[in-house]
C-alpha cells in the first residue's frame, strides 16, 4: 500500500512539473548537478560498498564496469546534465495548426506524458541521465535500478532529495515487490520502460495494462552484397562486433552474398580472428573457412560477446528474408555500392534502424544527435529506435472557438475551411 | 489454425502493399469504389437480411440506423473513398534529416505499421472507410465487424475480393474465436484497434501482447466559467448533447461556476428541457432547479442518451479536479472569455481534446481536417484523439554512411557534426 501511495504522490506532483517553464525545469537539473558535484566523497564511498558486494558475488567484469561510480563517471554525468539542459524544450511545441473555420483554430501541442516507470540495469550514471530526461520533458519518474547498485542509487537519491526539497516527482523503488505494485497502477503511470532481457520485457507486458516501451535484445545483422566495397566492409564488421560486444547494437550475424563468399570469407575470418572473434557457420561456410559448426537457433541468439554467425545467402531477397525471420527489429545494415539495393533494403527490412555502409554501433541516441536516450525501442508504436526527449511526450488537440456548434456544419449552413496555418 | 495461416498471409502480403507507390495504392481504392458502385443491388439485398434479423431481435433504433447500407450510405462511402484517395501519402515522408558527420546522413522516414487488427461495431460504411485508410497507409488489415452486420460485411468483402483479385492484405474475420486467435498473433500483427465498450477494450488489453489503441468511452465535460459569455454557452451545451447523443464526443457533465449558478441554471434547464434532455443533479443543484437526484457514480457514466449531469463547482481548479477524477480523457471544454483561464484549462486537463468556446462534437477526424478516422484514441501513446492516416504509420531511422566506424568517434579522432539538414 505504501508504494501505491507514493506513486499517487508522483502523479500529483507530475502535474506541477508539467506546468513548469523550461527555465524552471532547467534549474532543477542544475540542482542535481550541484548535488552530485558537492557530494562526490559520499557517493563514491557508497558505490564502494556495492562494488565490494558485487566482487564477493563474483559478478562479471562488464557488469562491474557499469556499476562503478567514480570521479570520472560523476564528471561525465555532470557533462550529460549540462547537455540535456541545453536541449530544446520538448513540450509546449505547436506541431500542427489548422483553421477549421473562421474563428475556430485547432492546434496540436506537445505535452509531457505524465508519469514514467523505468526499470534499468545496475548503472548509476544511467539513473542520473534518466532523471534529467524525465525532468526536462516535464514527467514524473519512478525508478527501479539493478539491485547490485542498491547503495549507490540510494545515495544518489538522497543527495538529490536534499537539494530539490519538494521533489515527489522522483521516486526510487528498491524491491521486486515494488515493481509488481507499480505494474498494477495503470491509472497513475503512463508508460513503463523496462531495460533488460527480453524475458523481463515480456514479464512486464504480461503483468500490466500500462503501455510498455520494450527495450529488448539486439539481434543485428550486416548483409555484405556482391556489390559491396569490401575495403569498407571489413572495418565496419569488425567495429560493429568488437567496439562494445555487450551492447545491444553490436552485430551478431554476417550475411555474405554467395558470389563473393569464397574470396571474401577468408579475408573476413582473418580480420575477425585477429581481434579474437569466434565464428559460427553452417556447412556451406565451413566448406570455405574453419568455423564452429552452427545450428539454426544460433541465428536467434544475442551473443553479447566476441562471437558471431556467418551465413551465405544467394541474393538480397534471401538476406531480407533471413533478417525478417531472425532480427529483433533493432538495427540491420547493408554494405553495398548500389543505391537501388540500399533502397530495397531500407524499404523491406522492418527494423527501427536500417543502415548502409557504416557500423551498427551508431544506433544510439547521443550519436543520432538526440542528446541522450532513455533506451532503444524495438517496438513500432509511439517511439522507435533510440528514444530521447520526444519519446517522452504526447500531444493534445487544443480547439479554440467563438461559439461554433456542429449542427451548422451538419446542416450545411456553414462549411469547414480546413486551412493549414503552418 | 486456419485463421492463423490467413493472418500470416496478411503479414506477407502487407509487405507488397508497403512497397507500392501512392498511385498504386490509390488504384486499389478506385477498384473498391467500382466494386461498391457496380454491386449496389446485391449489397442492399444482403443488408436487408441483416436488417430483418436485427428487427426480429428487437435491436434499438440507433443500432439499426448504423446498420443500414442503402443507396445513400453507398454514395457517402464512395465520396469518402474519393476523399481518402486525395489525401497526401502518409508514408515515405522524411520527417527529420541530420548530418551526423561528413558523408554520414541520418533520415527519419515514415513507413506503414504493417498489419492492423480492427474490431468495430455493426456499421458497414465504417468497414469501407477502415479498409481505405489501411490501404492508403500501406497496411494489411484484419477486420471483425459487429455480428449484426454479418451478411453485409461478407457481401462487401466478396465484391472487393472479386475486383482486387490478389488481395490477401484484407482479411475479414467472422467469429469471436477468430478474434481470440488474432489477439495471440503478436509476431504478425502490429496494432489492435478495438472500437467498442471500455469492457471490450480492456478484454483485448488483458489478452494480448500486441499494442492496443483504445477507442473507449467518451465521458466529456463542459465547464462554464463565471467569466463565460452565456449567450454562447447555452447553444454549445445543447449542441454537445443533442447533435448526436450516442456519439462518444457528446457531453455528459456540465460543471457550472458557483458565482453564476443561481442565475444560469434555470436558463440552461429551460434550453435543455425544450430539447427533451433530462438533468441529473446533486442537492446543491436541486436547490436551484428541479432535477433527477444524482449520485457520485453518475459522473463516471456515459449516458449516450438525452441525459446529463449538472454540478456546481467553486473554481476552475475544482472543475479541473473533477475532470481529472471522472473524465475518460477524450474531450473536455471550457466556456470562458478569459484567455488565462483557457490556457490553464488547456495545460491542466489531461485529455486528448481540450476545447474552448465550441461544441465537444467537433472532436472528429473529418472535422479536424484529417480526412477520416479509424477511431478516437483515449490513450496517450503513439496517437491521441482522432486518429487518421498518420496514426497508422511508424518510422525508421535510415543511416547512410561511407565506411564510418564508431571507434573513430569514441577515440576522438573524429567528431560528430550533428547538423540539421531540414
Amino acid at each position: 500500500m505504501e508504494t501505491q501511495q507514493r506513486i499517487k504522490d508522483v502523479r500529483r506532483s507530475a502535474l506541477t512539473l508539467s506546468l513548469m517553464s523550461d527555465q524552471e525545469r532547467n534549474s532543477l537539473i542544475d540542482k542535481i548537478k550541484d548535488a552530485l558535484d558537492s557530494n562526490r566523497e559520499y557517493l563514491i564511498e557508497e558505490n564502494k560498498k556495492d562494488l565490494f558486494s558485487a566482487k564477493e558475488k563474483g559478478i562479471s567484469d562488464s557488469v562491474l564496469h557499469r556499476l562503478v561510480f567514480d570521479d570520472s563517471k560523476i564528471n561525465s554525468c555532470i557533462s550529460s546534465l549540462i547537455a540535456v539542459k541545453k536541449l530544446e524544450c520538448p513540450t509546449g511545441k505547436i506541431i500542427a495548426k489548422r483553421e477549421l473555420d473562421e474563428g475556430l483554430i485547432l492546434e496540436k501541442v506537445t505535452y509531457p506524458l505524465g508519469v514514467i516507470g523505468m526499470v534499468f540495469e545496475a548503472r548509476p550514471d544511467a539513473m542520473v541521465q534518466i532523471i534529467s530526461l524525465a525532468l526536462k520533458s516535464g514527467n514524473g519518474i519512478i525508478l527501479k535500478g539493478g539491485s547490485e547498485a542498491f547503495n549507490t542509487n540510494r545515495a544518489i537519491r538522497k543527495v538529490i532529495h536534499e537539494k530539490l526539497k519538494s521533489d515527489d516527482y522522483i521516486l526510487l523503488l528498491e524491491s521486486h515487490q515494488d515493481v509488481d505494485d507499480m505494474l498494477k497502477m495503470d491509472k497513475d503511470i503512463d508508460l513503463i520502460i523496462p531495460r533488460g532481457s527480453n524475458k523481463f520485457v515480456k514479464y512486464c507486458m504480461d503483468h500490466t495494462n500500462i503501455p510498455v516501451m520494450g527495450h529488448a535484445d539486439g539481434i543485428c545483422s550486416i548483409y555484405v552484397s556482391d556489390k559491396a566495397d569490401l575495403a569498407l566492409a571489413t572495418p565496419i564488421i569488425v567495429d560493429s562486433k568488437i567496439q562494445y560486444p555487450a551492447a545491444c547494437n553490436a552485430v551478431e550475424t554476417i550475411l555474405v552474398n554467395n558470389n563473393i563468399a569464397s574470396s571474401y570469407l577468408p579475408v573476413l575470418k582473418k580480420a575477425l580472428e585477429e581481434k579474437g572473434v569466434k565464428i559460427h557457420g553452417d556447412e556451406e561456410v565451413s566448406a570455405i573457412i574453419d568455423c564452429i559448426p552452427s545450428s539454426e537457433d544460433e541465428y536467434d541468439r544475442e551473443y553479447l560477446a566476441l562471437e558471431l554467425n556467418i551465413k551465405i545467402v544467394g541474393s538480397i531477397e534471401e538476406a531480407i528474408n533471413h533478417i525478417a525471420a531472425h532480427s529483433s527489429h533493432h538495427t540491420d545494415c547493408i554494405i553495398s555500392t548500389d543505391q537501388k539495393e540500399i533502397d530495397t533494403f531500407y524499404s523491406s527490412v522492418d527494423s527501427a534502424d536500417v543502415f548502409s555502409n557504416c557500423s551498427t554501433r551508431f544506433a544510439d541516441g547521443f550519436r543520432f544527435g538526440l542528446g541522450a536516450e532513455v533506451g532503444i525501442s524495438t517496438g513500432k508504436l509511439h517511439a522507435r529506435g533510440p528514444v530521447g526527449l520526444e519519446g517522452l511526450t504526447t500531444y493534445k488537440y487544443q480547439l479554440s472557438g467563438s461559439g461554433q456548434i456542429v449542427k451548422d456544419y451538419a446542416a450545411g449552413t456553414k462549411q469547414f475551411t480546413h486551412k493549414e496555418l503552418m
